[in-house]
């Protein structure tokens, strides 16, 4: 490929509104144009990125036996009203009306489509297991499109669904896709995590997430670095830090603590470890056939976070809670926030505490009157035992595994996601298929998503430094860019130029020749933009000594080859980029 | 690969909705399901002839210097009020809003789109010229979707769009595409025609048709077929039949007709040949400021057709125009439609004659008098010259081509499209480039668009015969099948299969293994439908014998070839299909 022929336009300035660098990148590079917030042009050079993401995740989806079919952007609403999600899913799912005024949507994802079809054509447990897949357009109308392509309105995502007889066969169908996106990933190059995640509204035992490691990612994953281990902090297991109850010691004192609203003020005025400390969170429920209002105080150690995800899962507020209103709190307890406890409630409210909180002794509480805390507060003596002890907190870095070593934490972006899905979709639609027996059962489904788009936005991520983007070698738009130093001026530049670019690509190398005759500095801003992951600079000084320069993009120095010898040179280094 | 691990679902009976057959063939074939009405999911056997009629357009459009892009499917209404298209385009255009109720469109086409990425990223006219293009799903509401992909409502389109500097170098870029296309559509193997066509609307001055030829297809070409001339039916010029009006020789009489309100009645009643006879047709149109209605009569010769769009070319009638209504004509004529001629009409109306009527004589015309025509009419001498003469009807087969030899006429099936733009959207989005001068200039355009999915339905409609569909080679799903007999049972048959199966695929065959194990007749009758156009059957019958049979799917028998040498026959076949 010769520049000449291409388009190549960078930008000095990124757009005020890109926040995060990955944004900034593709915009500067000439990667991405805006066409209305969320929604992008990809440009020819994002264009090449994209398709080689899309082919690596092709080929192993093919290998693994999953085939490739092709759905439609716009699908009709009927299929969405026999799954129940034209009601739930919220306006992120974008409804529309054709010229007839029938009701589509814009597919934010197929799991109906490809339900309605697999009901269609499986017929025979002989045709099981099957899985289908398409690499599509994707809309979700989100409510702040940002960050570029890491949460666009519009993009590309391959989305695969299982069909199997049963749960077992669907277990290999889900450990297959697993293996697959294992292969993908690491093919792509970037620095990854298969991390247990919460299986969420979408029900079902199963899910895992594959993460790309990066400081600015929305998710937070708790790993042990010693171990396989890895989950999604909204799942992950948080262990009792205390062993036991240990025996009480001090008398419960109802100490003056003004304007300690927060466990942080409190320890500090009592001048005693936030640790001996317990946060009190007041949530309601309401009964749907009663109407009637139930108040939750759930109890945390003041260090520690409330995990909403695992809340949801208590007893009781899995149908749904909110927090309570300063009203109720004020008629449950008789006091105003930040004096609250679980001793001496004005009204009965269900007690849970966190696996810790349940074996603390001695601990501080507000004392449900402002201004004032109890401290020395014990278990069985003071107040009755919790109604519930649950894992209601976040990890924080430093929780002992329970399994063995020390957890850790790190920030990554989700850009594939595994699902077990059972019969949610199969029961609501009843795609069936005739058993051994003869007798119809439902299929058991699985789906399993990659970001295409959003693969690319992650490896910037990760993978950039303050002169660009630094491209695994596997997606970079170019493999290799040759830039001569005065193309018009000097025939022995052109020529060997000319002559490595031919070489490589014989040798089916991704290379570019810039042949725009642009002057150096300008030249290896523009890929060091751009972010090629190996340059050759041929120039007439150079060749004089009898050499060309290769650097890659990460090294600060460039190599002096003899440039019969750079051809071979390139192609055993780009084997380890 | 195996078609146990693939999906093949073929049905024995066509939906009662498909009317073509392509239609009918493809969903037989389970190449397409249905979603809605005119939008489709490409199953996996139609999904990989549409991936294989991309990649030829891609290596195409790459070879010509065409840059890959991709535009979004969304598209922000501004732009189209810009180009004035949110306006001027009808209901095919969906347009849509978003959860903050902002207008967007599904792109039908992407020219506001591209123009505005091209007055962004074009500055100089250094960067001249540049022709970015895209493969993307297309959506047009079309009122009455039918007829499968012919005219589907969602389809994949390769749209291209050319910037240059002048008028000279847009011609050069067209005529690449125009050449570009030529490849496309030799490569996939369709017999087709690239047709001169009408610039309609777009304006312009230059617009070809790529047709592929079949006797279902909607468009009429008309062609020589000893010359290159092949012109769109719209546009194709007629010629005047006769070389100069001949001397008159009867006398205009006031004849008889009763009932005789269409020509060919006219002249059985008169016992005269049709040729003699003249048709009247009566138009109307509306002066935009005055509001003043004209009326405008139209004569052909009574065996012509009024093509409508050489009409709207007629001075005075480019603006637009409609048939009268009946007061109309009765206030202009006093007289009945099916009874009116230029001849003492009652009011003043614009008379306007085909070339071929400009030459006639003694010719016979309604007499405005119901029941009535004159014979004997003649020109100058019983009505004064026509205001106008101009080509106003469609050519017939056999018209004589000006430029020597006979016209024919064919249908076809249009699958591409180029078109010069010149300034129509540059100018209205103020798209423009610095010329060497320093001083901005408009971009000069073109537009280039091949119908990817309409080409897979095209070829079927062209190839296939009652057993279902006969691919060309370059874009079937499977260039071979291999059918085992008794896949099961023998271990021989087995071997043989799996190895003529592998050495093909080795030597970059795209080959299916049909390991299903149905009975002959079954899976004989699956791949004739889904048109594979080369099949191996192995049995142990034949290898007793020495032999396996290889048969094109066109050929009425199957040769009967020596294992070891079917590898070598079948890519040497291959090349012929």
């Amino acid at each position: 490929m010769q520049a000449s022929k291409y388009h190549i336009n960078t930008l000095k300035e990124a757009p005020a509104e890109a926040e995060v660098i990955s944004h900034q990148l593709m915009t500067r590079a000439g990667m991405i144009r805006k066409a209305a917030g969320g929604i992008y042009t990809y440009m020819p050079l994002g264009l090449r990125v994209l398709h080689k993401i899309e082919r690596i995740v092709r080929e192993e989806m093919d290998r693994a036996d999953a085939i490739e079919l092709l759905m439609p952007m716009v699908q009709p609403a009927e299929l969405w009203y026999e799954s129940g999600r034209w009601e739930q899913y919220g306006p992120e799912l974008l409804r529309l009306k054709d010229r007839h005024q029938r009701d589509f949507i814009l597919q934010p994802t197929s799991e109906e489509l490809i339900t309605d079809i697999a009901r269609n054509e499986i017929h025979s447990w002989r045709q099981l297991p099957l899985n289908f897949y398409h690499i599509q357009t994707k809309f979700r109308d989100e409510r702040r499109p940002r960050f570029g392509l890491m949460r666009g309105r519009e993009f590309t995502m391959k989305d695969a669904y299982s069909f199997d007889r049963d749960e077992a066969s669907a277990q290999g169908s889900y450990d297959a896709m697993y293996d697959a996106y294992m292969r993908i990933f690491s093919r792509i190059g970037l620095e990854f995590r298969a991390v247990a995640a919460d299986t969420g509204s979408i029900g079902g035992t199963r899910s895992h997430e594959f993460q790309v490691i990066a400081d600015t990612g929305e998710d937070l994953i708790v790993y042990n670095p010693e171990s396989q281990y890895a989950a999604n902090m909204e799942l992950a297991e948080a262990p009792c830090l205390l062993a036991e109850r240990a025996t009480p010691r001090e008398d419960m004192v109802k100490a003056s603590t003004p304007g300690a609203a927060k466990c942080e003020l409190v320890a500090r005025q009592l001048d005693r470890p936030l640790t001996d400390t317990v946060k009190s969170i007041v949530l309601a429920t309401e009964n749907a056939e009663t109407r009637e209002t139930a108040i939750w105080l759930l109890l945390l150690r003041g260090d520690h976070e409330l995990n909403e995800i695992k809340a949801s899962k208590v007893p009781g507020l899995e149908a749904g809670f909110r927090f309570a209103t300063e009203t109720e709190i004020q008629e449950t307890f008789g006091c105003v926030p930040g004096y609250l406890g679980p001793v001496n409630t004005t009204r009965p409210v269900k007690v849970i505490a966190d696996r810790t909180v349940a074996n603390m002794s001695d601990f501080i509480c507000g004392a449900n009157a402002a201004d004032y805390h109890y401290t020395g507060i014990n278990w069985g003596r003071d107040l009755p035992e919790p109604d519930e002890v649950a894992d209601l907190r976040n990890v924080v870095a430093g929780d002992p595994d329970p399994a063995g070593g020390t957890l850790a934490i790190q920030r990554g972006i989700e850009v594939g996601h595994v699902f077990f899905l059972g019969d949610k979709y199969s029961k609501a639609m009843n795609a069936t298929f005739l058993e051994t027996d003869g007798k119809p059962a439902l299929l058991q489904m699985g789906c399993y998503g990659i970001g295409i788009s959003r693969i690319a936005a992650a490896a910037i991520e990760q993978n950039h430094d303050g002169k660009g983007i630094i491209w695994p070698r596997a997606i970079a738009p170019f493999e290799v860019v040759i830039c001569p130093m005065g193309w018009h001026k000097s025939e022995t530049v052109r020529n060997t130029a000319q002559a490595l670019h031919d070489a490589l690509q014989e040798r089916g190398v991704d290379v570019m020749l810039d042949d725009r005759d642009t002057r150096p500095g300008i030249m290896f801003a523009d890929w060091e933009l751009i972010g090629v992951p190996l340059r050759i600079t041929v120039g007439d000084r150079g060749l004089k000594d009898g050499i060309v320069e290769v650097q890659a993009r990460r090294e600060a120095e460039a190599s002096r080859i003899a440039p019969d010898d750079a051809v071979a040179q390139v192609m055993a280094r780009l084997s380890s980029l």
